[in-house]
């Protein structure tokens, strides 16, 4: 079976940026990633745009996204899998090319989400879980949701309020050294326990951020990819899952059954196993989502989420290195861009390209771990120099 | 290279559902569409849904209709690419079984326009082009769009509102035929010329209805595909392109582009020409619409639309009989459900399960033409039966 591999990367800057349009914010990241992959606009038979979207006025962001960049013309549609909606993007990108649609396709991942304000926004993501059920009738928001994580997974394995802030304050530790994320500064333990409560136990540092921002990748067939790239990073693995809309039809409150099952897909299907997994990102959008990662991974036992981050094992020089880019809660979190994001920080990484974050690289594999709702959707992707 | 075939077929009746939720109307076609196929719905290892959204409260309705259907855990993402986010669904489908990931998957097409009013639903149309521009400058809605076009055709090729009115005709003529179309009741050519006007030259009659409804096929990969179906219906030939946001940016206004490159693209891929075609169904979103499929498909030469209406080349016993379900404009238009639906009609076309409106089969080779926005993506399918 043939291979696909990213030969080109690009990334815009994350935060609020009122200063551009969808289109523009969008081509920050094509245009490196083109220019990168050292391939002709032209050459690019699909573009697939993952973009979750509601927060800004355009409909059809993948033809507005395509048009500004020069790109009509292509095969292009959009994907959604809320949060996860950049990872399948990817997959979609990945997909196109091991059929034999084309030889080069791209993802860009893109989102606008300041262009309303922060409770429009609450009500947004609050919808995406089982909206008539869970937020007319409980007005449940995504806080309270991964509260109940974090609730479930304290009162069972004693984690504790000091392990969600620990992985807040790795998050910035590392977001500083990145001159993309949206805050580029540190911060004590102290800061984020005595930060306010959002939703009892987590407080304003245990949430990722509202953010603007894109990121593309540049795909492309095995032969392509050996003629256009020195270090092609190659897609072995893509498991991907998904589950209940409804919480209360999920059998418990500690882990994310989609991200175990996508997990193991691509661990299968990459023929990697968790401990040859030499840098990943997980999805942190509160800080008890990427506790639960380490655990739904194989990173650590069930349960020992907590003791990793404590040890540091999951920092360089630790185990297995993850969110060395500042993480969702420090990088940000435009949703449509996270997945593509994460994509382009393990290729970095595999391509020793990161710079002041850069973790060691023994086996040459990295892992992107992407999810959308409350694991609604779960894709889990497995990247390899060889 | 392998193959794959629709194996199983479902679709709901389209109207104003006001009966069932989302989940629900997805689940009249899901439900069919399984049992036509005879699989487990645990081996359907990729559900991709097509689904516009906007009009409907659910922000992600890949998870719920998964979730209804008893389908939580497989794989899943919603795809848009507006009118032609079914066409986009099928064709993930489809790449899926290609990329060797999966030997089921199923695409499902569904939308429920009509919870929200007329005008909303104008404005949530009319955003689908260039939104900022076009439709906050200018006021442009859809049907004024294709007005745009109407008017064009006439102007270059002595189309005239009779020609639109017959194409209204036509598909009236057939969706009395089809107990599953919105609109079952023939009209007259004075009927149609004698409506509203909504934006001239176009009229009441010459526009698609807002619909509810769902579509679903069950796709197979080639060796699975010969177990479980004695007439699988195999996808030959997919093409696909896009085009400007802005209209302004387009060379002329008497066709679409993006179709002609796509319809290439697909007769390329599958072999054959537009003469082999034995039914199609092309977008008629507006009568000229479907005009100009005729052209942009190569069932006519270019300017000679018209003639074929006239002449009844696009009827059973004609040359190519096109839309004999009735089309969007008799059997309606739910969005994310049409591209499926049209595949679905196709589908029983080629099996010779058509019943009334059977055309008849020479080729075994049927055609899929399905648009987004005003050409903004295009989607074209050839199927067959070998």
């Amino acid at each position: 079976m043939s291979r696909v591999a990213v030969v080109g990367i690009g990334h815009s800057r994350f935060g609020k940026r009122t200063d551009v349009t969808l289109g523009e914010l969008a081509f920050e990241s094509i245009k490196q990633a083109v220019d990168d992959a050292g391939v002709d606009k032209g050459d690019i038979g699909n573009v697939v745009v993952g973009s979750a979207g509601g927060w800004y006025e355009e409909s059809l962001p993948a033809v507005v996204v395509n048009e500004y960049a020069g790109l009509s013309g292509a095969g292009t549609m959009r994907v959604e899998a809320a949060c996860a909606s950049g990872s399948a993007a990817v997959k979609a990108a990945y997909n196109s090319i091991m059929s034999g649609e084309t030889d080069v396709a791209m993802a860009v991942g893109v989102e606008k989400m300041t262009e309303v304000d922060t409770p429009t926004s609450v009500e947004l993501i609050g919808r995406a879980g089982s909206y008539v059920w869970e937020f007319e009738n409980y007005g449940m928001t995504f806080p309270a949701y991964y509260a109940l994580y974090a609730v479930a997974h304290m009162n069972k394995f004693g984690t504790t309020e000091e392990d969600l802030s620990r992985v807040s304050v790795k998050a910035h530790r590392y977001g500083a050294m990145n001159p993309l994320a949206q805050f580029q500064k540190e911060i004590t333990l102290e800061k984020a326990m005595g930060s306010p409560v959002v939703s009892w136990p987590l407080k304003l540092y245990d949430a990722c951020p509202l953010s603007d921002g894109s990121a593309a990748v540049v795909l492309a067939s095995e032969e392509l990819a050996k003629k256009l790239s020195d270090t092609p990073i190659w897609i072995k693995g893509v498991g991907y899952s998904s589950d209940t809309a409804n919480l209360s039809r999920r059998d418990d409150y500690v882990g994310l059954r989609a991200a175990v099952s996508a997990a193991a897909k691509a661990y299968a299907m990459a023929k990697v196993a968790p401990g040859d997994v030499d840098v990943a990102t997980a999805h942190d959008c509160f800080t008890i989502a990427e506790l639960m990662a380490y655990e739904d991974l194989g990173f650590c036992k069930k349960g020992e989420a907590a003791k990793m981050i404590r040890e540091g094992q999951t920092e360089i020089g630790g185990r297995i290195p993850v969110n060395l880019d500042g993480g969702l809660k420090a990088k940000g979190h435009p949703i449509g861009a996270t997945g593509v994001s994460m994509a382009v920080e393990i290729t970095k990484q595999l391509r020793g390209e990161a710079g002041k974050h850069q973790a060691p690289i023994r086996n040459g594999v990295g892992l992107v771990h992407n999810i959308g709702g409350t694991g609604h959707y779960a894709y889990v992707t497995v990247l390899s120099r060889d």
